[in-house]
């Protein structure tokens, strides 16, 4: 990470909150709806005239929809400034980038820090449990009103992949191609478990006060800092770790205590203290349980084949990294047999690297090269100019 | 687990707690000394009469001395009566088996939850920074105690296969065998990374008080719960977490909500909130930072083999687990190289298992098969009547 300086930032963009009259009530996979609810999104370069070019990008856990312009809160660069801007393999000039804070999210979307219309507080653990198919509800509601019926591609890593393949099971005739990185067609029962693990560490946390702690005025700072520690090992390799840190000291060396000694304990801990002031307990409460109960092939009898036979035309690309143990190859091995039995059209590439899950969010050249040239032939299939 | 009929514990044991004299002060790695300290330990079987056929057990993070025998809190059966007992690899019959309890926990030995001498209180967070070399200074000084010049075998897992190498390292004369299971000669980034999370949630409760609760009353439960999840998941691996729960719900199905809806949050709760009953949280601390600063090159240059240039004559036996994502095979390796730089004698088998880290405390038909045959291989050459 260090000594890189990070790319320039997109100029050009747009966006905002898009919201939504109390009669465009958002329905949810539980049974209940949101009415009058928003979505916080961006958008960088300019929609073509036959709204032909548009992307879909769609975040993970904790990212949000400043793709490529600073975050408002840490204002730091985009998040996949990597991939998105003049000539990357997202190419501004060329294509429409949309970006959108997901529902339950709380960088503009509605979520569980929103106020409740209907009691003017705010919603804490009265919010609606959501699921990645909510999500991909609210985000087809979003690109109709931008006024466009098909997208050109939808993206995302991690469970912004899950969107993706939700997105191509939901609307396969607004979807022209789908890339799906790092990611699954179901929550494993280890992650799971880490999801729980995080949950329950917010949940311990006294300031957390049963979800109510944004009308109590408290935070529960160190619980969720102890959730992103614990994710955040999962996001790297143990090689990646060793590699950053080893086992060398701060400063001073051995302080026989239980000061950070080492430097990745160091790291460990500004990452937890980093992430609570960007984002809300509730919100990871949430997200993560949107995750967990992500299983594409549950509506379709257990057989992921089927989920797909309607998005036959659609053309996929599946991305996974060797050292990635959070999501490994394996899974998206699953996606690809799957699409391959339903008769859809998969590119897959397995990539070597020993930066973990991390990598997709990573100047990673074999996956800029590969999301470069699918992106082109798709461009190419579609018709658009160049 | 489930449908297993647990072993008998072995009938014939004794132990207790071994109280040194103030002027037998345990020196401590950290330059500070313990006077007056004590140690839990059990014992099975009889010493014979020149004392040749003792083995010592050394238990892991969570272990104790009730290797073979119940729990007197949880009641459950000795953590490694697959191993021990009768006819079994470490044959009760034949060995005199001690396993102490180590310094710095919470079952007799002492440890931050002991009454400090000097002040009439609870030590809490006053109490010395511990390493892997003095819980093997304490376990010699036992020995000594117990009339065994010389151990016919040291064996033990995870931190116990840590405290193994130091005996060879430390006491090279007085080790004739050596038996490492699922361990590494150092804690990794990784590694040094979880535990740090488990250290945070703990840190987090208020009830851990600054160390404190011991005199204050209260105790930090939610966040050492919350650290046994965490470390709990990585003792299993992915594929034994998918075989046992998958993505199976509790009675009902969805819950929408944050109750335990899926099998393996139900576990994964179990697990946390029972570690609680038998468990201290400043104990948790304290050999959680000794296994961090375990290396046992780092006294020699850097070089493991130097470290065990003088146990040459020690009969080494090294054992991983195929699906051990925490002491992955590769470390076991880095152990077997140096030894046999060093010109030591070492046999090493890894074991084909999908049930991870969690495996060396499972029945492993080819754990056992290895260690009776090194075992006995071991005996005939200690000139031991079987």
């Amino acid at each position: 990470m260090k000594g890189i300086t990070p790319p320039l930032n997109v100029e050009e963009s747009g966006g905002g909150v898009m919201r939504f009259s109390p009669d465009e009530a958002l329905r949810l996979e539980s049974g209940g709806q949101l009415n009058g609810f928003e979505v916080g999104y961006r958008t960088y370069g300019q929609l073509n005239s036959d709204a032909s070019n548009a992307i879909l990008v769609c975040h993970a856990l904790t990212g949000d929809q400043y793709v490529a312009s600073p975050h408002p809160t840490t204002g730091k660069p985009g998040w996949w400034i990597e991939l998105i801007g003049p000539g990357k393999p997202l190419d501004t000039g060329r294509y429409f980038i949309i970006c959108t804070n997901v529902i339950g999210g709380c960088m503009g979307s509605t979520g569980p820090s929103s106020t409740d219309p209907a009691t003017g507080a705010p919603y804490g653990l009265t919010f609606p449990v959501i699921t990645i198919g909510d999500m991909v509800r609210a985000q087809a509601l979003l690109v109709e009103k931008l006024g466009i019926t098909t997208l050109f591609a939808v993206v995302g890593g991690s469970m912004g992949g899950m969107q993706v393949l939700q997105w191509t099971v939901d609307y396969p005739n607004r979807v022209f191609s789908a890339v799906c990185i790092a990611s699954a067609p179901r929550h494993s029962a280890q992650n799971i478990a880490l999801n729980e693990v995080g949950r329950q560490a917010i949940m311990a946390d006294p300031d957390w006060r049963g979800g109510d702690y944004a009308g109590l005025g408290t935070r529960p700072e160190k619980g969720l800092a102890v959730a992103r520690m614990a994710a955040h090992i999962t996001y790297l390799s143990e090689a990646a770790l060793q590699r950053k840190f080893g086992r060398e000291f701060q400063k001073d060396g051995v302080s026989w205590g239980f000061d950070a000694d080492f430097q990745v304990e160091s790291y460990l801990r500004h990452q937890g203290a980093s992430f609570v002031d960007r984002f809300d307990a509730n919100s990871y409460l949430y997200i993560t349980r949107a995750m967990d109960y992500f299983d594409l092939a549950v509506a379709h009898g257990g057989v992921l084949a089927e989920a797909f036979r309607r998005a036959r035309q659609v053309r996929f690309c599946v991305l996974s990294f060797t050292s990635d143990w959070l999501y490994p190859t394996t899974e998206s091995r699953d996606i690809v047999r799957a699409l391959n039995a339903a008769g859809a059209r998969v590119s897959f590439v397995e990539i070597e690297s020993d930066k973990g899950h991390d990598a997709f969010l990573l100047h990673e050249p074999v996956m800029e090269a590969a999301l470069s040239g699918f992106v082109a032939s798709a461009a190419k299939a579609r018709g658009l100019k160049s």
